[in-house]
């Protein structure tokens, strides 16, 4: 009783998360720090660019592929710290992603294979959504190399919306490049292998192993691909890499490169050399250019052939129509990379030691002249290469992918051997600085760098091999991105960030202030169709519905308990739980697992999810909220209850209560419930006597509290009807569950407070 | 032929990941840095006091729970830049735990369930193995509350060796702690249920539902559990929370602490008051006081009952005989914390404002005496809760969990609703200092700071909202830890660390110098029984095996190829596949993965991992390497073919060459190859000059180096024989391969000349 009161009038005194104004700086200075910590003023300078003290914000949102972990992996910049893993390819507990019935739906889009359950990807290239060639924030996609896939990320929520699998291809690696204005999303084969992948023995592999590049079709408003409005180019069976699409004056075109136009097939067990021989031999390999937009008037007219029921324009229409072009490229290329002004487009042969830029008005010139220097097997016209380029410039020692800057003609370009990242000018063709990373670079990332106007300011390095620099983990290391200012004309290495979990291939930036997030869901959404849940229900309408085998909960989670607390099923029985998150609050997330089932979703607020499971083994098996939630957390328990066939309750069974109460205990309770709505007045007071509505995170936090007040109210009540009947053990119970409301009440009608105080909330009259 | 001259000339001159001298500070001053940004001083002196430049190392590592993540994290201070997650109850691709069959039968122990799978865990508690009660850096432990289960991880290489599945319990919360030498890891109960988990009414709760603690014994010279070794104690359905082992004078003793010690039974659907309300309506719970020696003693004399096979003594048993006594606690606690000398035990109630400081010399006191209180419904012994008092502190509203500094008598505890960190004296019984929080702090973690001899230097708050402190990621939020310098009297806020995956419940923290990780595996192990590998195979020893409906592979990986490179089924074969990779050198990782199977290996140096899998449809499935390893890694590729059932090859099947080559090209190969040989000599002579013996990372290089050698020596002798034989097409193929092998060769030396330069090797004669 003493202590409850206490609690009741502190409560009143909090203030939530405002640091105290006794806090004082450590005894240490900056030098001492610098001489104790071994730092020079270089490293000094680095920590002021890149430290963000509490509840500051990034510039920059960093959205990078997971390699082999199949997610996606969000970090900040100029911070370098991890904000989120998205479960795209792999299912990932924490977000309930492939565990909750909604978002086990996309994932299965994609995942089952000939019967075969597929459960990882490897995530290699995420694009973010574009409007004139400029990243708008809305959408994210990103493919998977090894069963070829592209998924649709919603930028509102962070959740994959939809996995499209790719009906003709057996891999791909080129994957995810948008059109200026997000109509299409390439996807493009990488080892080749007969389209719909049959069987065809290697002896064939001229003959019937194929490439591809597919242009999946995207429907803005819905935010989803249309596989029905999609289609693909045939391509010759040169190991198709990275593409990337036109802008500006090249808009209606795209650009595939390719390694191993050898057409090499290995075999070191037959006594033949390995692919990496015969694929590295000739100095060039085949730079694939599209003319989209007339292939995509080929597809509508009907042009094409049907594999797996997907269209397809075969390499001769492609030839015949003047959609397909090649143009011989540096041996082994890595990235094709056309420039902000769409002007130019930059591969690098990565056995070579430049970078090579075509200009696409020289490729426009020769097609339009039908000047081609000869065509390939399959009959496809091949433009000059010294006719094609715009110039070539010698960068260093295994050049791969190539980003830009915002200053006009900088360009960035990783360079794996040599570990180092090149600054350069493609318009005069010349080296303007190097900084050496460490170790080995694949790709590189220019805020917005691959768009039509890059942010400058950073570029970061994404480095293959971490070996010595950070404290070891293992025979396994972590990546190793490397931020570097390069806001200067000499490139500053800032920082060292481990990747903790996956492989990242390549990433994207954009300016943070370009991303708008929720952070609720309207009352009862499916998150996955972004719909009305049709099983959401609202306090006070929970239910459980039987039939023969089967029972479904219709229930809901809020700060303390989970309704139903009890769930009975029998021995086989179909169980399905839907749950709606009744909070509002911002970051007020409930779980719910069940003991030693694999049930386990992620409600954050105003989201439905279900899991449906089968009763398979008579038992007991508590359930709880899996989130630090609420002071009374652990609390939030129920039990499964799985009865074996054919179990009979017994008539007289009722339970014995842990603890008798007496009107003693009634009355105390009261009191002390009593004084705690004085505090809760005196919030009500003060939020009301100012401008709260025009904090919308405050008049969510003022909905919950209204509804715990109005539940408190209601368990008062009850309090009060068992009372009258002297039935103290319900009387007291049920007082104790009114205070809990209103200490829900209060402690967020603090957080409502604290936050009007500290965001200058006026007075009103 | 002109490119690949320079390759090799200016593989010579490489300096591997040096910083170029030329690199020159920007333009902006430190006090521009901090203008620009908004930063003040004492952000400047956090950011000084954590960024950890390039190749710097942490003072302390981290082992976080990863909470329904299922997994570990890893991380550093002071830089808070995560390190690693580790997959311990939940399959992870990036290091194919639940991919390979080595890691699957390691999850599978105790993730199989009345025939359910489970495919995640809910981490609650790491804990690190002790050596007379200090951290000694070569175990870790961690529990699953959802499923009980405890995992152990060898901290050699960070990977999961083993897991345990409870046989009794439903449900736990309270694990892992672990005995001052870690004879014993114990795992406590939660929410209660009857032991052995069969379906028994909730009116029957008092009666037959009830909570436990298990002492597992751990063999550390194997580094496993021993189930048979092991034992558990029945205790009352109290649900039992964390727990803590004695120390020093407590030694031999545990504690064990609960809430809903009113054993309240709810049910809203049911007319009910939620659990809520009758779990927290006593001021007090109990604390479970166990002398486990003696219990030990019991369980070694065979007075237990048998229960699923597991030992459990029964609570009469340890009424009778001394085991187990009770004392009253503050309401709802979240931690039982004993003090670095084993003096003190520290409770605090979540609904109290005090910390309650237990005398472990007057609980003995009371217990030799037989001095109690009374008797609990179960007949076990209840000490009075004022003589067992040795102080009562009052810290804050919603006081959690206590951990211990350096200095003698200090204290730090969470305290929840204030959303503060409190530094404290229990010696004194006084409040030295206070630190808010963002928001809501759960667990704390001070370095080493439940051990026998805590670090000091830092505390970190494990908070569980992240509202409004990082750029939003939608409705599902980061969680905040926030490291704190403890170093001086007063506490400063010094950097907020969002977590991307999982809500980590509680972390420790040990000396980074007191792990010494391998960074690879003596060549074929298996890493999860830590044995020699029996299918694993050396360079030359490749083979495929088959016998009806069976395929066995026997393969090796080495930069850049795959042994073997087509790998031939028939529909419906059972397909095994062993890859061991070959490399020696640090973090030189590569993967394999097959397309559109669910076949993903990660191989780490010297590693033999295998898969097993049904060829369930005829197709052309390319594989390849998942790791950027080497500038060829895309040509890291090969093809398995499966074959429509009755499949027979035509006779005169022989593939079309993609490219032919003349005696032109052979020569001009073998001239670059002679030159590069020329540079390779040089480094070889820089390498064998100098003390490079002394450098084991260099020796395991020249390892690989030469390796490589005697494999390129091994294609020169090919390409030979072939050219005598006027064969072109294979003498020019086999030359490429000489000097792929080349290229490697050199790349390999020079990162082994870069390191010795840098590290200071010396002339030797």
């Amino acid at each position: 009783m003493k202590r409850t009161m206490k609690l009741a009038s502190l409560l009143a005194t909090v203030s939530f998360g405002v640091l105290a104004a006794s806090e004082a700086l450590s005894a240490e200075s900056l030098a001492d720090v610098m001489k104790r910590r071994g730092l020079n003023e270089k490293d000094v300078l680095a920590a002021a660019k890149t430290y963000t003290p509490t509840g500051k914000r990034d510039e920059f949102v960093v959205f990078s592929s997971g390699g082999q972990s199949g997610q996606v992996i969000v970090y900040g910049i100029p911070s370098m710290r991890i904000l989120k893993y998205i479960g795209v390819f792999t299912p990932e507990p924490w977000q309930a992603y492939g565990f909750d019935d909604e978002s086990k739906r996309v994932l299965r889009e994609g995942s089952v294979v000939d019967g075969r359950e597929i459960t990882f990807g490897d995530t290699h290239h995420p694009a973010i959504s574009e409007t004139n060639g400029e990243y708008d924030g809305q959408f994210l996609f990103i493919n998977d190399k090894n069963t070829p896939r592209i998924a649709v990320i919603d930028l509102k929520d962070f959740e994959t919306k939809q996995i499209v699998l790719n009906p003709i291809l057996q891999s791909e690696h080129g994957g995810t490049f948008v059109s200026p204005n997000t109509d299409y999303i390439i996807e493009a084969a990488q080892y080749p292998a007969p389209l719909g992948g049959d069987f065809v023995p290697l002896e064939q592999f001229n003959e019937k192993y194929r490439g591809a590049v597919t242009y999946w079709k995207f429907n803005r408003a819905e935010g989803r691909i249309e596989p029905e409005n999609s289609f693909s180019l045939e391509l010759p069976p040169y190991s198709q890499d990275l593409s990337d699409f036109g802008k500006g004056p090249s808009d209606g075109w795209s650009f595939t490169n390719s390694f191993c136009a050898e057409r090499y097939v290995g075999g070191i067990e037959r006594g033949r050399p390995p692919f990496e021989a015969g694929c590295s031999a000739k100095d060039t390999d085949f730079l694939h250019v599209v003319n989209w937009k007339k292939a995509e008037e080929l597809f509508k007219a009907g042009k094409v052939k049907k594999i797996k029921g997907h269209s397809v324009i075969d390499i001769a229409t492609a030839a015949k129509e003047g959609v397909l072009f090649l143009i011989p490229e540096p041996k082994s290329p890595h990235g094709v990379d056309v420039t902000p002004d769409g002007k130019f487009i930059t591969v690098s042969g990565k056995l070579d030691t430049h970078t090579s830029i075509f200009s696409f008005e020289k490729i426009q010139a020769q097609i339009k002249a039908g000047a081609f220097a000869g065509k390939d097997e399959y009959g496809i016209p091949i433009l000059d290469m010294q006719k094609s380029l715009h110039k070539q410039v010698e960068i260093g020692l295994g050049p791969l992918h190539t980003q830009y800057d915002s200053k006009p003609c900088v360009a960035y370009t990783s360079v794996y051997v040599d570990s180092q990242l090149a600054k350069w000018d493609y318009c005069e063709g010349k080296v303007l600085d190097k900084i050496s990373i460490h170790y080995n670079i694949g790709h590189l990332m220019a805020m917005e760098g691959d768009s039509a106007k890059p942010a400058g300011k950073y570029v970061v390095a994404l480095n293959k091999l971490a070996i010595d620099r950070f404290n070891p983990v293992g025979p396994l290391h972590p990546q190793n991105h490397q931020l570097i200012d390069a806001s200067n004309d000499k490139l500053q290495l800032l920082y060292d960030m481990p990747l903790p979990l996956g492989e990242p291939h390549y990433a994207v930036a954009i300016s943070a202030d370009k991303l708008k997030p929720h952070i609720r869901y309207p009352h009862g959404t499916d998150s996955r169709t972004e719909k009305k849940h049709p099983a959401s229900v609202r306090a006070g309408q929970e239910r459980t519905e039987r039939s023969p085998g089967k029972v479904e909960v219709f229930g809901t989670v809020i700060r303390s308990h989970i309704t139903p607390e009890i769930i009975e099923a029998s021995e086989g029985d179909e169980v399905i739980i839907h749950l709606t998150n009744l909070e509002r609050a911002q970051d007020e997330t409930h779980g719910f697992a069940i003991s030693k089932h694999n049930v386990n979703l992620s409600l954050e607020p105003g989201k439905t999810a279900s899991v449906t499971f089968k009763a398979n083994k008579a038992g007991t098996y508590p359930y709880y909220c899996t989130e630090f939630c609420s002071a009374l957390h652990l609390e939030m328990e129920g039990y499964l209850l799985v009865q074996p066939a054919n179990y009979k309750a017994a008539d007289t069974a009722k339970g014995k209560e842990g603890v008798a109460y007496t009107q003693k205990d009634y009355d105390a309770r009261v009191a002390s419930n009593v004084a705690t709505q004085k505090v809760i007045d005196s919030v009500v007071g003060y939020i009301t006597s100012v401008n709260y509505k025009d904090f919308p995170s405050v008049v969510a936090l003022v909905e919950d509290a209204t509804d715990q007040l109005n539940f408190a109210k209601g368990a008062k009540d009850k309090s009060e009807d068992f009372a009258k009947k002297a039935d103290w053990q319900n009387a007291m119970l049920w007082a104790e569950q009114w205070f809990q409301y209103q200490v829900k009440a209060a402690d967020i009608g603090i957080r409502a407070k604290t936050h009007l105080e500290q965001n200058g909330a006026k007075k009103v009259q």
